[in-house]
């Protein structure tokens, strides 16, 4: 094919995709919000999210500045163009999620009262899809873009430039990740302390000042948060494909596009899975389930095709297919784990104590990796000798990402369905509308699953893929483990992710303290604010968890940029060895961390909620006060430190990757 | 030197070793236990004490005669037969030093009463010292036994036979370190969340039906667990440098015999040590400190002395110096993180419930490995570059653990000055003694951390010299990270201890269960307990702790030892390399998830206590209760799997080595 085809065919594919998200946001938006109060609610959170987002953004173009100026210094104008693009695009993504997230929250909410379960069913799944829509078609046009206007510029000019753009998506991926995560933590963490834990007050009441700062969390940590934690995986095993390509089939392009052309194919996919939401109607579950499943197998069978039609290597088929399957396959042991029998053990453990759920749930993370890594393993053995080397292994997790649109908004679904519930609580919608969203919701948590399975596998293969992309730029041609300049690299890799992981979860406790003391003093100073007949003070929560975010981003997102360079120049010659080491170092430690913490604190809250489901006492029991404190010391495990450390694997790679080209 | 002046030198230093083993033992036997209660309490401890390891060796029994015949079966009977020493000598010393701890328990708290602090600071350390030195000493004579006898009978066959001797210990060393940790814990956790959290009776109440097995556990657990754990450190290291010897100098006697040589003047010098608490009397803390540096300065010299005498390179003095040293400081960062202003934080978070103090605590847990970590990781490069090589890096392991016999002299001082403390609680001997018995023993959390910093440091350089045998003696000269066969080993390897860890915490958690059931049972049927007037069946607690810790230590256990030779097995013909990366993802992951697991665990201890003194409320209070959640979660990490993992990553480690010389 010629350059132009490509093109062509990249922008279609992406246009396709717009337009895809820009239907389904007018779907949800023309829905007419007629009750005042959640109009009122609606508002207030819409309003502390943009609020929150500007403050962030602000940061954000101050940091993606001074990195421009860096980058032209360092490389050039051109690489550094490259970067502001990727890192634009990664903050267009989010805001556009997030912005249809909250309007898709009341309008779900509105479905439910006025039209019913299944309009509100798909207003919540049309909500999310918009997220993941605009970022597989914003990724693809990025990509496209630079791979016609630049493939031809030589090798290392190509890499330099797609290398700036996955580093301006990872770098603002990790701020947004690392920020919204411990606004929503801080909020949700110290909403329930006082509210249920003390007040007695039920999940979202609004007399509770910390509730809308909750729901605001949900959104900017939740739906923006991985709308751009999701984009820099997708581009970011695309570049590392690309890499690898130039590397091992010496840039021949029908290699560097083909991670391209999957995610084009994939993405016709999940349009096509999203619209069989509409054509085979079942039960719900199913729904989303085959919209993922439809859009997988005409992916692979896209694949399939377009493997034979350019008479590529039959390998690199297999390799398509592993990703594929195995993404699946991590989903469902993350299903397993999160929502089936150890979570029932889980909740009956809390019978005798907060201690015990807390032995049990940690126990249950820890256990809850084997079998995923184990496959994770067995994909990359197979991909590697069966699928085209180390080039296979990278199409392997470009597969398992192409089709990031279906997955990607049957992921955003949850907190949407999540929050209409919150919504319907809040405005006092009563209980019919709440048994519908709470359907919704016990849903979404499942099918969740799936999505999150998706996310970290296609983390650590990409990852990996970055690795070894690096180590073929630097020029490293083996690294030796039984090298001490290794092993050291390994060891200082390895406590990195214990280090992110503590900051950032200490960031989240003492937040989480101050919305403790504010909400209690809202509580004691505001009149009437218990019998309902006061309204609280949101906007000072709000404000807390707004200013702990911004503040505490900083230390762990400039420690996980600069620890690389770090390592590089500190162990002098040998710099480029130890750098290897310490990327295989910190992306093991980090890959085991981040899925058992994404896992435990999955079981922690669905099993909190088996117990509110009324099974071992129920609501109010010892084993329900044992449940909430595993789900508080879950909340940042699975929302703040796992899925940043998601990210910082690929950052740490794609930094090392950026060096090496120098 | 010549073989027998070999072997004269370390029979002599052995037997002097032995000697200053039972002159301590006579000196706390001596004393009186005047006290009916302190000697009907003390007589049921050791009677459960003994109990326990009766049915525990005789089930290791039945695995050495297993072993035996499947190591002749596959190697030869020279070879099953260092199997059985190396097993039969763990089993010893945990035997003797345990013996020697229910003894000095009782007369402590007899000093503690008679005599004051002084004498029952040196009963609790002469106790200790026991264990110290029937390690150092068992340890010296079987290895010197060897050396004599083998090292003349040709490289691969002394290989086999010292790796035998090896695996023989560390095997028992992982069922005594899993089946203690489970016992200990269960009983303590079980104790403590009906006693405290539900009773709200006091810590060591006799009351407490759980409360005679707590005290068992503490023996069978942190002592003999512990003497075992350490005897398999010990040889470990010096196998792997034995091994190294012969890769990196063809068998020269001057260095195969080095290790051993260290070792003996690490004993004498730990002699001089413990002498000195009789010549310098100062703090008691000051004392304990001192006994610990005055070993290691006569020990650093003592081998300066030998290597210039020898003529052996300077380059392993570094790596002496760096191993002595760097124990030192992982020791002084374990204190910090377990018991100064991090401690203090965390008593603080605990102000606002349990999940703060949760998230916190394993906060601290993650953050604290970073600094020793990076150390160790400074030690590997260092020692490999100044000090000879991978050689060099196996003598900085065995110089770490060279003073053993002080170190852990000092580490088991702890649980006997704790125990002590409940001795007299027990058996209501007044405020003054107990006020005395927890001077000591909040001596002995501080010191305790500095061999704790030992333990885990030389475990992590010992299984990383113990890695690098491996691979010379598998013939792998280089083990690549772009190798995908390699980087599934990592993977496979990695999730191990987080398998290992999952399994001790649930077994701990299940076992516990059945604790607190049982204890709340005795509660509710035998009249008066809570009164004081009724005597509660202590005998049905320590057996529900006996058969848990029986029956689950062997899943672990098997899982750990059948893991590497199924690794060898599944990747066929890239076995070699695929059980490189699989001991290398094993070794990382295990030292970074142990280490955490101890500090946090240690840290919880601690910030409960600090609370215990008097701040943030005091007993009784809600950051009172907060704590003892933690402390509980903390239980299982650092006595049980935290510890399970220091020998996981070393018996991985032999078996490995062992499979090689196949």
């Amino acid at each position: 094919m010629e350059l132009l085809s490509y093109l062509t065919m990249f922008v279609s594919v992406s246009v396709i995709g717009m337009m895809t998200t820009f239907i389904m946001f007018g779907m949800i938006a023309r829905r007419a919000v007629t009750d005042t109060k959640v109009a009122k609610i609606g508002l207030l959170i819409r309003q502390g999210a943009m609020a929150f987002l500007r403050k962030e953004y602000t940061i954000l173009l101050a940091v993606i500045a001074v990195a421009f100026v860096a980058l032209t210094l360092v490389f050039n104008l051109l690489a550094a163009g490259a970067y502001v693009v990727g890192a634009l695009s990664s903050m267009l993504a989010g805001f556009i999620g997030m912005r249809a997230a909250t309007i898709a929250n009341e309008r779900t909410t509105m479905a439910a009262k006025d039209d019913g379960e299944y309009a509100a069913f798909l207003t919540a799944l049309f909500g999310g899809s918009v997220m993941g829509f605009v970022v597989a078609s914003l990724g693809l046009l990025g990509l496209g873009g630079l791979f016609y206007f630049f493939v031809g510029s030589g090798a290392e000019n190509f890499i330099q430039l797609v290398t700036c753009y996955g580093l301006g998506a990872s770098s603002i991926a990790l701020f947004a990740r690392v920020g919204g995560g411990i606004f929503t933590k801080a909020a949700d963490v110290g909403a329930d302390l006082v509210g249920k834990v003390e007040m007695g007050i039920p999940e979202d009441d609004p007399r509770n000042p910390a509730v809308i700062a909750d729901n605001v969390g949900d959104c900017v940590g939740d739906t923006a948060g991985m709308g751009a934690d999701i984009f820099e995986s997708y581009v970011g095993s695309c570049i590392a494909a690309m890499v690898l390509a130039f590397e091992g089939h010496a840039g021949n392009l029908l290699y560097v596009s083909l991670p391209i052309v999957l995610s084009a194919i994939g993405l016709m996919g999940s349009v096509v899975g999203l619209l069989s939401v509409f054509v085979v109607r079942t039960k719900l579950s199913a729904m989303l389930h085959n919209a993922t499943y439809v859009a997988i197998a005409l992916f692979v069978a896209g694949a399939y095709k377009y493997i034979m039609y350019t008479g590529l290597e039959m390998a690199l088929f297999y390799s398509v297919l592993l990703g594929g399957v195995s993404g699946v396959v991590v989903g469902l042991l993350t299903d397993y784990y999160t929502s089936g029998k150890p979570v029932r053990e889980l909740a009956e453990a809390s019978q005798s104590g907060a201690a015990t759920n807390l032995i049990y749930g940690l126990a249950l993370g820890y256990e809850s990796i084997v079998f995923s890594v184990m496959a994770l393993a067995g994909v990359i053995y197979l991909s590697f000798v069966y699928g085209g080397g180390l080039y296979g292994v990278s199409i392997a997790a470009v597969s398992m990402l192409a089709t990031v649109g279906i997955t990607m908004s049957v992921d955003a679904y949850g907190p949407i369905a999540d929050n209409a519930g919150g919504f319907s609580e809040m405005a006092g919608l009563g209980s019919k509308v709440r048994e519908i969203t709470d359907r919704l919701d016990a849903l979404g948590n499942t099918t969740a699953a799936l999505g999150k399975g998706f996310a970290i596998g296609s983390a650590a293969l990409a990852s990996l893929a970055m690795f070894a992309a690096y180590c073929k730029t630097a020029g490293v041609a083996y690294l030796d483990l039984l090298n001490p300049v290794i092993i050291s690299g390994l060891f200082i890799g390895g406590v990195m992710p214990y280090l992110i992981s503590a900051l950032t979860m200490r960031s989240v406790g003492s937040a989480a303290w101050k919305m403790v003391e504010e909400v209690r003093r809202q509580f004691k100073e505001i009149p009437g604010l218990m019998e309902g007949k006061a309204e609280a003070d949101y906007e000072r929560c709000i404000q807390i968890s707004t200013t702990a975010a911004l503040k505490e981003m900083f230390l762990p997102a400039m420690l996980t940029i600069l620890s690389p360079i770090a390592v590089r120049l500190i162990f002098g010659a040998s710099g480029k060895e130890a750098l290897g080491g310490f990327l295989a170092g910190a992306t093991l430690s980090g890959i085991l961390l981040a899925l058992s913490m994404a896992n435990g604190g999955g079981a922690w809250d669905n099993a909190k909620k088996y117990i509110e489901a009324g099974n071992f006492g129920g609501k109010g029991s010892e084993a329900h006060k044992a449940a909430v404190v595993g789900d508080t010391v879950g909340d940042p495990f699975k929302d703040t430190s796992g899925p940043s450390l998601n990210i910082l694997i690929k950052l740490m790679s794609i930094i090392s990757l950026l060096i090496a080209t120098l």
